[in-house]
């Protein structure tokens, strides 16, 4: 009934499209990096509906293309900004994981991960405010009569410019410079509610509520500070002393949220928050034939698929060794994305690829598992297609999505700092035999797919319907137009508590001013 | 492109209905009354889909019929018990209001209500145990193998029996006997969350707020005592001494709430929160031919539709006199539904009926205004067909209702203690011809429509869901498993407050130590 389903809502989407729908304008303020993958998902779909798309680009651009059948771009001059420090410092990361650990030289990584991202939101409002100052952009931006702006808050380049335009704003999100999304739009009750980096689920010990309640102190401090504060400055510049960015935020229209609750822990949502994960994933279309031909000699031993993602393609050599010996001792056929030296002690059936169709290979009937770093594109496309993971999580949220799926019995943690052959075909050979990981996978991606829409219709409905309704103010609470003291009512429990407290006092006052008149009365007559 | 969308929808359920779907088994426990009236929409519906429905009846219903073509009924003989209180009590509650008002008066009336639905929610668990102690019924019932209980938790029988069958659970809510669904399944802020009762707003002053947070703290110690400790006591003798009916309700899989962002003021949510607002609500079908007749003669004027829902049918004939003087000053049609001794001042042009197709004289292009007591069902079809309304509230949670549509701009509230004719009139006046209401409705009655699924179908979809997946757990939280000082971090909070407090503590202790010690060595030395 599932594929009955969703070919018929395919075909109402067609007939809608087909139906004259309005065509929009759309300025994208995209975030660089593996976030463009998700953005252009959007842009592509918002195209072959008949929109029309402007990309603001920086001219340093990693990933994002200035030409594109697609969209027209907006390239903003940066100068020599190198914003991509990630692929110098993830092989220090992994020598200090590896051999260097202590915490001093974690904090001193952490320290500089930090500082490096900093840079990056700081160099982000320079951009912005090289667009502010120049006149004609701005003008040319104004007459382009925008419907709206989407963007990806990861950095809040596009927030600004959708204020400055006074256009409704769309977040295509999972990670602001204030957290995960929720935390900045939704209450988030601490005792279930894991913060990122902990690896915590929503089953918490007391000590664990302790460590979450005081790491999200640490982050509520810590974000404004180091990433939030670069934006409040320009609010402030071009906004008024009394704009808060934090605030310009949170009244985005619509937060089409790349998750979903297969993938995170049930928890507090709100109206406007539209769950879109798995997106981009797509039923698996037939492999190359030299692919085939490689998957299909596997015969009933089935695939095993490593990836490690665009910007994680190479380890440490010495960690790559101890995967391909392991993996040599596997009667599977492995297909293994790899850049950079080969490594040692490669089997015979391990193929290593530069590039690989990840979502037809996660789609074959004959791939068992998937050695992943847990991005969250590839965990959706694992939820997606219904395959297992063994998960090898460096850093961002990699270590967080897997132990959501390891808290569902869907995948298991490898942890990369120790890591050798023994260990890792261990955990590759418990995925496989053990049945669970399989089963609870395929539940999960039964219940992803048993949706009224698909994840890519619902985000383009409502983008949509910002254009139609220019906007969703229906759907903002109050929330966000509150002072913190009048959100938690702690204005009123203050004065409902002095009341308390004041009756008691003023009848002893009285009593005793009764009682003292009495007795010096009483004196007095004596 | 609405319609084209709507109707195109329609298709593809229409496509997906035949495609074989599952056939399920629901067992339903309804409220009676005008609950009934949506709970019987669901059942038509879901007939219509090839489930089969079994209604759980007491023999002195007043509304849910034994025989049905949807339905198969079991009727528990609950005796004499006459649960149409309410009839009795209007008349002195509108009399209070016009003549008799007083604190105390009010205090006893509300009292005299407390105490009758109290009596309500025991009879309701004295059925529940009729059935729980009924072998055979209870065999039969297990013997059913139905896939999920569908209940409205105005009362509880449905979610204890539920329970008692290890039955998955769906809720038709809107109010619990907790007070509204939301307050029990989701984080619901009092900064700008108005609580039922006192007709507050999402914006609300300071001293709204302790109003909102006091009454707020009366419900919470109220509810439980009066309505839930009913339940509360047969959990406990049938279910075992530590099951908490509260946790029983807020661990229900969907909440199918019969409210939407266009009627109730935007608001935190949960995952398994379904809105369903406007469900009952269909296009106008053609009037009957003397209705027609009557609604055309009116030409450019209009017609105003009035009608007290299906429980408010009589008021007091005083006041019925007036709002007929009113009326006969209109140049408008008037169709009142309206039963008991005809109002005297009654004009040509108002039309008295003892019934009225409502949906469809609402959705007519002559309808100008609905004169309305308040009650869900009537507004959410003012707002699906966009017709703003001159308010009449009587009880219940019409005020509130009233107050949602006056602050949104599409409804005039008249108090009927005061009410005469030239209040009224010219409450219908402001309302005829500021055309601000009208917009204002028709503003909302768009973006209701504006959804990418119909209202009902939602619904179904997801009791569809529930038998599919034999429940919806990954869509709950932990919430409703935690305590409530392990929920809001208490003893989290309790516990590093005592270590800041307890190391500056520490410190001064051994501070004076050791000078104490030093003092004492020096002075030894001396």
């Amino acid at each position: 009934m599932k594929m009955h389903q969703s070919t018929l809502l395919g075909l109402f989407v067609l007939l809608s499209a087909l139906s004259g729908s309005y065509c929009g304008k759309v300025l994208v303020v995209p975030a660089d990096g593996s976030h463009w993958i998700n953005m252009k998902v959007l842009i592509v779909e918002l195209h072959s509906k008949g929109h029309n798309i402007t990309v603001v680009r920086g001219s340093n651009s990693w990933y994002i293309e200035e030409e594109s059948p697609y969209y027209t771009s907006i390239t903003v001059d940066i100068g020599e900004f190198d914003s991509d420090f990630w692929m110098m410092l993830l092989p220090r990361l992994l020598q200090i994981k590896r051999h260097g650990k202590s915490f001093w030289s974690e904090i001193e990584i952490a320290q500089e991960i930090f500082s490096r991202f900093s840079e990056v939101h700081h160099q982000i409002c320079n951009m912005t405010a090289m667009i502010f100052e120049n006149e004609i952009l701005m003008n040319s931006l104004e007459d382009g009569k925008y419907d709206l702006v989407l963007t990806d808050p990861a950095f809040g380049g596009g927030v600004l410019l959708a204020h400055r335009l006074g256009l409704p704003l769309v977040l295509n999100v999972r990670w602001t410079m204030y957290g995960e999304g929720h935390f900045v739009v939704a209450p988030s009750p601490l005792s279930y509610i894991p913060i990122p980096a902990l690896q915590l689920t929503d089953k918490m010990t007391f000590s664990q509520r302790v460590m979450n309640v005081m790491v999200y102190l640490i982050f509520i401090y810590q974000n404004p500070k180091f990433f939030g504060y670069h934006y409040q400055e320009l609010s402030q510049k071009y906004f008024g002393p009394n704009v808060d960015f934090f605030s310009l935020l949170q009244d985005a229209d619509i937060w089409l949220m790349r998750n979903d609750f297969t993938f995170e822990f049930p928890r507090p949502t709100m109206p406007n928050v539209v769950y879109m994960g798995g997106f981009q994933c797509k039923p698996a279309k037939p492999l190359p034939d030299d692919l085939e031909k490689f998957v299909h000699s596997s015969g009933e031993h089935g695939v095993i698929i490593m990836s490690l993602g665009s910007v994680f393609g190479q380890l440490l050599s010495e960690i790559n060794d101890e995967i391909a010996a392991a993996f040599a001792q596997l009667p599977q056929k492995v297909i293994w994305r790899h850049t950079g030296p080969r490594p040692a002690n490669l089997g015979n059936n391990t193929l290593i690829v530069d590039w690989l169709p990840q979502n037809d290979l996660l789609g074959h009937p004959q791939t068992k598992l998937f050695v992943a770093h847990g991005g969250t594109n590839g965990v959706q496309e694992a939820i997606y297609h219904g395959v297992p993971i063994v998960g090898l999580p460096i850093s961002f949220d990699q270590p967080d999505n897997l132990s959501r799926m390891q808290a569902k019995g869907t995948a298991k943690i490898v942890d990369i700092a120790t890591l050798d052959r023994t260990v890792f075909l261990e955990a590759i050979k418990e995925v496989l035999h053990n049945p669970s990981y399989k089963e609870n996978m395929q539940k999960l991606s039964k219940l992803h797919h048993d949706q009224p829409m698909k994840p890519l219709d619902r985000a383009v409905f409502w983008i949509e319907f910002v254009m139609r309704n220019r906007g969703a103010p229906h759907l903002r609470t109050q929330a966000y137009r509150m002072s913190w003291i009048e959100y938690h009512s702690i204005d009123v429990i203050l004065s409902l508590l002095a009341i308390v407290l004041l009756v008691p006092v003023s009848i002893t006052f009285i009593i005793k001013l009764v009682w003292y008149k009495g007795f010096y009365k009483n004196k007095a007559k004596n």
